[in-house]
């Protein structure tokens, strides 16, 4: 053991908690950590994401990981034992207010959730994620800086934003949008029982739309109940804009429609790509032909060919069965790509993104 | 050319028009198609979807192919020159009656929109895809069974709705997803005016859910207009569910959030897959890291197990920036591709689809 390493502990070993530990042990901290599940707080040392169970009075350095309702009971006792206090909650203004602690900074990591599994935890989880941090007035400059410089070293990109404000960014694009996935499948769902056909008809964009209420709930009931008033606001947002949608077909103005239409189409189209991408950036879509190994010839090829392919799915029209490839790469490799799949009898097509 | 071929004609040479001439074309039919745009035609003679442009008095079977705010009239004077006439328009009802004749069949296939490009048009556009044919009363037996078994030579599923179902079917599957992914995206690029970082943060969930508004809008204004009352009351529907589930969220009803998420996930998860796929399908999670070639290795490794990648998807999180790889394969070869992916050091995870 490095008598001389910097100590830090990790309270939850879940997904995020368990990659925070590889991640310090991995730059030279020692790190203890406790779980609810004592037997999961176990595997993490076997698993290498901790040094040793249990409390460590000397931590410089606590990060909280638990699920969100439990954050501001763990950090108190965590700053009552001393040292800086961190937390990885999906919500912040109602923990930030309540824990009240110079030595306290919220933040939330933007990669995976505290619910996820152990199993899944790495080192650099969060290399290339955006790391917010919500620091408010009273928040100790030192502190914040210990947080921001460790976090910066997993390689996340620190973004500080007001913890009301983070609150309803998250709102608008993480919770409201899960929300209406699962409201709208349910509706669709108790239709289709009256009419078995109807999800036979549900194609590419709506099983897109849908495809997030597919995720385990649990974690949503705290949620919506730690960011309620951000929440209800960005929905009656929603509600809103959707009845004016209504009153557009209701009226058949098809003038105001293609404006809604082609403001949401830039707006999607000008949708940043995660961090740590290049900037410049083109999409090949290239229709995919229905016979096994044509996803290895396309991706082989694009390796072959020097091209790494920074995203790639299968898409469907609002109405196809089939698919289209969608190949986002380097802008400046576009024409190499799309020149060897052109070879290969494949009829690709170049746009480009944002 | 071949004297006894039974001839059919197409109006509209545009992806499903196109795609309908090749299909005929490869079956011996003879093919005679127009086009709004006289040059489109000429090249669909010279891309091998037609034998000839104008029109074809003794067609016995005419498609009409054409945006859905012109099927009404061009079916209308197909029918005055003889033969049995179906059409392709994403909305049914209105069509149906206003064209009223024994002679016409009402069709949708479910695959692709006719504004999409003639290039990709292609003789097997509908193996595996639900037709929908929606007769009436007064429809003929006669004329039913043509455009039936030709568009089940097709290899597409045939599926008969009443037209007034099926337009709400689509409504709540089609084109209500569509009109709320976009007022979703809209209201969250508002948002964004005031504060840049919000879209920063919107990780995959959002952009699963938002990615039907980066499409053409321009078919929509017409769907609209001629969907207007099945699209109004789905969108009702939905407003009404949205309400509730705020009402959820405003009074921390736990229980009740967690009904909803329940529900949805659970019929999330029985979502039908595309016709023609094996019935026993299963889905190999793969977390994935972020270097180059790891899809080629991945994809062709399936291929070297003789195991066909059915679909495929990089998934993210609702929260997270890196990409676990989501492969749906035979439920019976899932342990053999498994097995493969560990010895090459990968992670994945079994799950079963259905």
């Amino acid at each position: 053991m490095n008598l001389a390493a910097r100590r830090a502990a990790v309270v939850g070993t879940g997904l995020i908690g368990g990659s925070i530990g590889h991640a310090l042990r991995a730059r030279g901290w020692h790190v203890s950590g406790v779980d609810a599940d004592p037997a999961r707080a176990e595997r993490a040392v076997s698993l290498g994401a901790l040094d040793a169970v249990g409390p460590d009075p000397d931590a410089e350095l606590t990060f909280v990981a638990t699920p969100v309702g439990a954050v501001v009971d763990v950090a108190t006792a965590a700053l009552a034992a001393g040292g800086v206090v961190t937390d990885v909650g999906s919500v912040k203004a109602p923990i930030v207010e309540r824990v009240h602690h110079p030595r306290f900074v919220g933040g939330h990591p933007m990669a995976g959730s505290e619910q996820e599994g152990l199993d899944g935890a790495t080192p650099d989880l969060f290399t290339g994620a955006v790391w917010v941090l919500t620091p408010v007035e009273g928040t100790d400059a030192a502190a914040y800086s210990l947080v921001q410089s460790t976090v910066a070293s997993f390689g996340a990109e620190v973004l500080a934003v007001p913890p009301h404000e983070h609150d309803r960014l998250v709102a608008m694009v993480s919770h409201v949008p899960h929300l209406t996935a699962a409201t709208l499948m349910s509706i669709a769902a108790e239709r289709a029982d009256e009419q078995r056909a109807l999800l036979r008809l549900a194609a590419g964009g709506f099983r897109d739309m849908t495809r997030i209420a597919a995720g385990h709930p649990g974690i949503w009931p705290d949620i919506c109940a730690e960011n309620r008033d951000a929440i209800t606001e960005a929905l009656d947002h929603l509600l809103d804009a959707l009845q004016t949608t209504r009153s557009l077909v209701a009226s058949a103005d098809r003038r105001g429609l293609l404006d809604v239409l082609e403001r949401a189409r830039a707006a999607r189209m000008n949708l940043p790509r995660p961090a740590g991408v290049p900037v410049d950036l083109a999409e090949l879509r290239v229709p995919v032909p229905d016979r096994p190994g044509v996803l290895a010839e396309i991706t082989t090829l694009a390796t072959e060919l020097d091209v790494n392919i920074i995203d790639l799915e299968i898409a469907h029209s609002t109405e196809g069965a089939k698919g289209v490839l969608i190949v986002v790469i380097e802008a400046g490799k576009a024409d190499r790509l799309s020149g060897g799949l052109v070879a290969r009898g494949y009829r690709p097509t170049i746009g480009s993104l944002e």
